[in-house]
């Protein structure tokens, strides 16, 4: 294995991006995704105009809530382990070298769920456009992109 | 195994797409990416905002020839083989797990050439962002997005 501090951007490790753990949802909603680590590798490399994160989920964890965008595009690859894929086609199992795609605008909400017993490993891209907003079916979770950030409300509007 | 037909979209094999081997260089620069194979996933997802191919380079081949853009962010992930990134900085060696990142404007051009004697594999993402251009300091040419297609000039701005 080759010492992490060799290479020099615009070239970058992974190993040494550290993970970030947090998330924005209400509290209530925290606890699905606590076993998410992301390496948001594209802000390390400087990329402004897509997200990259290479992203680490636990057994029994979550990639988010189930969710479809407005005005973003998604893309996942998976890299190890195994993901179950929920959308309204039912559940997949996605193997490391399968992808999916989510087109902004396409009521179809989406998540992965690592159901294996082992750690499963993928790479997320998103874009930035400005003006999205994620739709949450099966939570009572709406959310606003507001100045690159999110903000997250009930359905109805009310604050959490 | 699984067999390739069993993932339904969202969710795509991606040994399912048929690998694109063209490239709209002219022809005096065709040879340079003559062992290059995109496999375009973004395309066949439905994504519009960014396209993500999965590309393998044969040994001897290149990426692209050294370039960088003036409004697009570049993303590239090593999944297989070995690819020297040629940069400002200098040569760097990238096997599978790396990454690299090129900010749009960031006058530093890259390319990935497969000195090794095994195919190379990785994932490029890079966003559609209008008024694009693609400068190529090691050759006499210019690129200029156009409708979504490139258009390619000498660097006085003679057509090919």
């Amino acid at each position: 294995m080759r010492d992490k501090t060799v290479l020099k951007l615009p070239a970058l490790d992974p190993r040494g991006v550290t993970p970030a753990t947090g998330t924005n949802y209400p509290d209530a909603f925290k606890p699905r995704v606590a076993g998410r680590a992301k390496r948001k590798l594209g802000d390390a490399l400087g990329l402004k105009n897509f997200g990259v994160n290479l992203t680490t989920i636990k057994p029994g964890g979550a990639s988010a809530l189930r969710h479809w965008h407005l005005k973003q595009d998604e893309f996942v690859y998976i890299l190890e382990g195994e993901l179950v894929l929920v959308t309204d086609v039912g559940e997949q199992l996605l193997e490391a070298g399968m992808a999916a795609g989510f087109p902004a605008g396409k009521p179809d909400g989406h998540c992965l769920i690592n159901r294996s017993d082992h750690d499963a490993v993928y790479l997320e891209v998103g874009d930035r456009g400005p003006g999205d907003a994620g739709n949450y079916p099966d939570d009572d979770l709406e959310a606003r992109s507001v100045n690159g950030g999110w903000t997250f409300t009930h359905k109805n509007g009310t604050p959490y």
